[in-house]
């Protein structure tokens, strides 16, 4: 019996935005696997903006999607059929699945980097967010880049974002006194300061964002955690204290387009007069502590200390406007796609 | 017997550049000395970039010049008289001497800060460039900030500078294996690679100074000293190399104004795919190893290793144009004014 296997293919690189029109749909057989490979059915994918940037043909940390490869993204699967020894029919696993609705690949193939949900995860697809790139991402960013101190005041852009949300909440748990988030709406403002337990959650639509970020902490901000990029953390390094830590996750605003971003940072020459650092990091290099930070992050969240939001679509139809929402800052917390439900 | 003392003040905010128009010579009386006291004759001035940034009346590490106050400068001098026990009359000293014949300043006073010229400097006016506020810079940008290892690429913008000149010697003398330089004028460029000893020096004014700068290290920088920001800052990110380092030391191109700079970083999301940091920093925060650091430049001066090139001015009236010449790219080296010569 043969089994189709729905396939979102990158068709066209997109000028822009991401468009329907750069994807294909497929429905290919699923092959039978081969000796140590695994079929994971893919449950959930997870959005990142690192994907946008890996559409555009440019070289960086990671080769670009190749036209006619089903869209990179990871994902959260149950295995189907194994015969890897290391992976039973109904493990939950998670690896870059690809938008897709099988996975089939090696177990051992360390691209695809097949691993077990551990069992401290509440919702398997928490391994996408709080527990996945985006909750890891806030997590090596704060502790390792930023570090903020007991006392200290810190901001997070995007703080309703999936990264955002987690790295506010980190420096509250690591001793920070004031933490200020910045967000697009008022539900999202609400959830940051309501719920997620901010201090305060400014506008970034507001023109006097700057005037904004100064009264909410007036010696400025010791930590900055930056997911936006341009206006925003031009403004945001106008308002950096003495010796402050900018960590640079990420730049939403730019829309990860190939070209050179329009705008500018302007107020640089500040964080010379106020000894600052400025500095960008990397999921990927911390590979080696996943493990442990995933059960810090887990009992984080089991305590209560840290919440989480998901913003859940559905169906692999939904795939390109899934990854277009975090760039129109539509999403609420993590942005995911419910492709099946477990066995 | 009273004795004029030629003093410049500032009588007018400049907007802009540095104009004559922003001072006034007056001529004073030499005051009588008080106990604790020192009377210094200026023999050297010496130029810095932040000196434009203290007319502005902005708030920042230190406060501005005042209007209707002697215009803040270093120099060296000599002691005519002292009632200090730990000046004596014939002294060379160091201190915040200002734009005028005489200094008259308790030997306690921080700000002015007077202290012995010590014996190993090899020309007293050292005492303001290689072994000053420039070379003191450059020492500590790059050994502490920057800190440049065995057989990486470093980036120095305003190589002929009296700053960029010694920061990229001391990379040289750390182990960087290229060292690469920027300069405005063929004669620079000449002097950074015949004299100086950088492996290449590329002309600022290029327009294409981004693939020229990547043609002298195609694998990147892994470390930049920037005197300069600007479109030339922003091509240097474009050129950073993975880890790399960029120590903000100065932004010569943005004329110091207190408006916001006109050009922008764009690059900047660079610095999160290539895991890079900026940082600035200030000289005034290494004050207790101030002594260390000139003996250990002294010494590489007296070796051979360290070259340095001055451009002197004479007379106090050429103050305002000292300055401005920093800001115009016109000096080669330490840009001073002779302004006495020694008893």
């Amino acid at each position: 019996m043969s089994i189709a296997n729905q396939q979102v293919i990158l068709v066209e690189r997109p000028d822009g935005a991401v468009q329907d029109s750069c994807f294909e749909y497929v429905s290919a057989q699923r092959a039978p696997i081969l000796d140590r490979e695994v079929a994971v059915r893919t449950l959930w994918l997870g959005f990142e903006p690192a994907q946008r940037g890996w559409m555009n043909d440019i070289p960086s940390y990671r080769a670009p999607v190749a036209i006619g490869e089903v869209m990179r993204a990871w994902g959260v699967g149950q295995v189907v059929e194994s015969r890897h020894p290391d992976f039973v029919e109904g493990d939950l696993v998670h690896g870059e699945l690809g938008w897709q609705e099988w996975c089939i690949a090696s177990g051992d193939d360390p691209v695809v980097g097949l691993v077990p949900v551990p069992p401290e995860i509440a919702e398997p697809q928490h391994m996408l967010g709080v527990a996945g790139a985006t909750g890891l991402t806030a997590y090596f960013g704060m502790t390792d880049i930023a570090r903020p101190k007991q006392g200290e005041t810190v901001l997070v852009t995007a703080a309703a974002g999936a990264t955002g949300s987690v790295a506010g909440q980190i420096a509250k748990i690591l001793g920070a006194t004031t933490v200020v988030g910045t967000a697009g709406s008022e539900a999202k403002r609400e959830w940051v300061t309501g719920v997620a337990g901010f201090d305060a959650c400014v506008d970034h639509h507001d023109e006097k964002v700057r005037r904004r970020l100064r009264e909410q902490a007036p010696n400025g901000y010791d930590v900055v955690y930056d997911n936006v990029g341009g206006a925003l953390l031009d403004a945001a390094i106008f308002n950096i204290a003495e010796r402050g830590r900018i960590a640079l996750c990420g730049a939403i605003s730019t829309g990860y387009l190939p070209e050179r971003p329009k705008v500018g940072l302007h107020y640089y020459q500040l964080l010379t007069t106020r000894r600052a650092r400025m500095e960008g990091f990397l999921l990927t290099d911390y590979a080696e502590q996943f493990a442990a930070a995933r059960t810090v992050l887990c009992g984080w969240v089991a305590d209560g200390r840290l919440r989480v939001a998901e913003d859940v679509l559905e169906g692999l139809e939904h795939a390109p406007e899934g990854l277009r929402r975090l760039f129109e800052g539509k999403n609420l917390g993590k942005q995911l796609l419910r492709v099946a439900d477990p066995m």
